[in-house]
């Protein structure tokens, strides 16, 4: 923590602020330059509390105080160097393998999802996403099936051996979702649900985190922080576009995000762009740009019918146009070294 | 619902989407152009579902839907035209009343809290806030005093008569919660939580509904619905700024959103000048522009030592300022005729 | 400027920062923590390059460059530090002088821009703005009548002795209407048009300077700064709206950047609802906001016609609306203690 | 174009907007729903006029007006379907072959332009860049060589062959440059100056115009627009990041934008992953990313020594680096079934 001082801060204002922070078990080292006096916080507690440069940033003299250490521990490359994957059942996501996770946006019926979920394992999908609990941004839209939505599940992953991914939205749902699924997903509206965060981390299984679609890198790492402070480093961090002045798209997806976020943390990224642009005919060239940009996985929606999908129809793919751009995957996955 | 066809649809494009029209119980009307044909939806039922415009816009030829009617309805202007206040306790929100809800940030002691209640309350304020549950970014972050800070906001209630505004988190808190407030706060990062939305909307008591810092006016007002639908219209909506490109400020105070939101409902709207800017300088100078821009209340941030503060110290006001932050907002008012 | 190193740094990459502080004319400043060490420049040129802290950051070893003072001069409160004036002829905009520029927003022919003269003059309007040269997002709009343009305006004035305020797009244009103009206007769209910022300094008369609708604040001054390095401090900013999500309104009016942009520069600072909203009836509440909040001016669009209007006609206030919303300005003006 | 009237509209309300119609030249069409009448407009002009939409929205009982058409032509895949590439000099920009343009960012020295020159082609570029005349947000940066700066660039075609695309930032200069030049470059900051595309289209030699980093995908077309009305239709689209709330990275590369563009225009989209990101590591695997999403081309930034760069030496690739990256390039651009 470095704290630099008005121009027209006095020595008083100097003193108070080293006396704070020896008041908060830090040393100090003053460097007086002709415009400004500056002052590093030395021999700091083994991490920067956010309040504490709020707490000094309002006393007198102050101009701003400039954080130095990164907010997330467990999470990140210094903690631990080397990318590592996550297995789901036998899939691994991360590591060199990129894991394409596919199916239908909610879960609508026992045919559909048995149907989805044969279709996408012969096309090469390494697990089964569906959605039993839906977030829907009106409430006279169809809410999902609940626990009826959870046993299509378990029972397409017994006649496919696809793990399931499936999405928590209560943390009074988590244990009742934890027994069916392999991997438990927090979607973007509930990245801050700080309470649905911990209560996923207690399960000790794995965890997909999506990024909110209006949290920077920073806070997506510091939720996913949460999880791993709750007990599970088994997560997966799932970029799904950004919300941005353009509407042309539903999302902006954020590949240079990924990017980032793998240089601060050894969790496997993947991408999800059947949200980001909201467009059947855009999801192929997103994915492959994913794929070509580093993704650790993708996440695409699959429908046998989206014409008659009871959520995200304009985005979702027919089970064909999936098996074809499976294909394309393969192609430019091997040609930036990885496999499908 | 209005589709647009493509300028290259054909006839047989246009008669699928007639025929789906009417297996949704839609009567339909054609108008054919020079260059496009538009095919209005009539006779519709009550409301349109998202989903349906979703799928139509997959169907062959079709260029886009717009759709027409409102997605709200218990809390529009349609369902109630005239603006209706909130009662909390004996304060009223709304109706010509501008009330002020102040408080700290964090519950943090039985003393600060009883301090900062009696200063608010004698420099006029209408209710006092302040959270036991709290929602931070980071898991090493103060997290509040859970049940022991809802202790000290009765124990201030009862001194001070203030009834009291604090935030819920999880949908197991809500009961709890909802003994001790009088209004009980969904705060910007929960404002798409819908299992919150539904809980405590049941409790039949007021909620003060807070914008998600990245949603828009529609979508703010759909998550109102989800707390009127569930059995409340005692419904407070609070601008706290949205995320923006800039970075001075915390978040951009979007007052022309309340003059937005005003048109389309009749539920009080209020604002939050301290969590937008978070920034104390600033803090009176957007309060006021909020009261001129015609604002049904304020929530403003009060702690009797900033720079002690576990949260947002940057952001509050002691309440020295505050009170001659409150002389001038009952100036503001009545030149826009409303009394505090 | 100060040079914080990556963890896995070396004495060798702190060295060779040394030695490059040392060639481009700065001290430096040691400070070994446990975790990162920092740099710091010393004895600074009389401001950071910011070329230079881009050279800094590419040096091996280097995790980031913290500038420590404003990429601003001439324009800042450490330059000046009293708020001051801009006159436009006789009207004065700042200094507890709160004017109001009023007028249409494109010249459309001789009796429209009369016509509008008269009315806003009558209501107390301190200047008249019309664009004879209009930025159009479409080449098949309406592109102003130009040179004809210009001498409406100047009739105008000579009619009602209001100052002028109009637009120049092209550097080539700036001399012929700076014979006309009181007051230059360089809009939003050419905020980051250096050429035109250069050119319009050199005239030595009064330039108003509209906000990017994407600028940061610290970009906007930086521009400012163009201009004063050209010739002229009688600089007028004007914030008209940011490019948010949100698309219930044209542009977010982002007036806590005013209030920022106040604390850096002595510039008067001066509010466009008219084009922020982009909604003749949330023109009213957004400017009264803007007076609450301290801005020294406004500028409104006011067209005899709006239902006719060649450009902004949705937002565009009739000369009877004007006379009511500057009666309230008045009011409010006074309860913050300005005068119009 | 569609007029949606409002709940309460009357009769007189909808006969208004009828003879306004009449007016303009255009039939009608009126819908009389349940809870909404929409008047439909026929027979139109060859395209719809922005300004009229706003008239008709201003009328009394207008809800909104819905337009229908695209609101630019000589650009769009209706006047011309077929994608169509564009040749500087003799290298292909579009049309199955992907061009990487690569240079410094500034033109600093004739040994520095040389240099590079030399290097971008030995790794395969099929094109120069670099700025003569810079646009930069400080007036205390380097403005850039000028005149000097356009025969360093000439000097390097002659001695390697690759064409030149170089900026043009005053429409005073188009001419200057346009001697020199193979391809005129409008930047992200003047997409938007009006009179400059007018003069660059006026040259009738390749423009590459970049998007505005705030502007929505039709708003950069629409641009476009302008240039072809003027009198080229050799443009080439470059996607160069937007300004989001995400401070990771200097801008956000949009992707998605070129595949939107892409289905409204027959022009060639490349994109320059350099000035989106800002930051040199992540400059690789968003070229990739761009090659993988469907990109005709690459404008990439390459200094010899990034460290003592004048201009966007952080996101500068090494000549060294570039080589390398343009192998992963082929690699990946034969995957997607492109040649270099």
């Amino acid at each position: 923590m470095i704290i630099v001082m008005r121009a027209d801060s006095t020595e008083q204002d100097v003193q108070r602020v080293v006396e704070r922070l020896g008041e908060h078990g830090y040393g100090h080292h003053i460097s007086r330059g002709e415009q400004r006096t500056i002052i590093g916080a030395i021999g700091a507690p083994d991490h920067e509390k956010e309040e504490v440069a709020g707490q000094f940033s309002v006393l007198p003299g102050v101009e701003r105080v400039v954080p130095i250490l990164k907010p997330y521990k467990l999470i990140s490359r210094e903690h631990n160097p080397r990318p590592t994957p996550v297995m789901l059942g036998d899939a691994q996501i991360g590591g060199g393998r990129l894991g394409v996770i596919a199916g239908p946006c909610s879960v609508e019926s026992a045919d559909q999802v048995m149907q989805t979920a044969r279709a996408v394992k012969d096309a090469g999908a390494a697990a089964l996403r569906g959605g039993a609990f839906k977030p829907r941004t009106s409430p006279y839209s169809f809410q999902g099936l609940g626990r009826e939505g959870l046993e299509y599940l378990a029972a397409a992953r017994e006649a496919t051996g696809l793990p399931i991914v499936t999405e928590v939205m209560d943390p009074r749902q988590v244990d009742r979702v934890a027994e069916v699924a392999d991997c438990i997903q927090i979607g973007a509206r509930n990245m801050q649900n700080y309470d649905l965060l911990k209560e996923a981390g207690h399960c000790r299984m794995p965890v997909m985190l999506k990024r909110g679609f209006s949290a920077t890198v920073e806070e997506w790492l510091k939720a996913s922080e949460y999880i791993a402070a709750a007990g599970t480093l088994d997560i997966i961090l799932c970029e799904r576009g950004i919300r941005t002045f353009e509407t042309a798209t539903r999302f902006t997806l954020d590949l240079s995000a990924m990017a980032v976020a793998r240089r601060e943390t050894f969790l496997p990224i993947i991408a999800d762009p059947s949200h980001a642009v909201g467009i059947s005919s855009l999801v192929g060239p997103m994915a492959l740009a994913a794929v070509a940009a580093g993704a650790d996985g993708l996440l695409i929606e699959v429908h046998p019918r989206p014409e008659q999908a009871l959520s995200d129809g304009p985005q979702s793919l027919t089970p064909a146009a999936f098996a074809e751009l499976m294909g394309q995957i393969r192609t430019v996955a091997q040609a930036v070294g990885r496999q499908v």
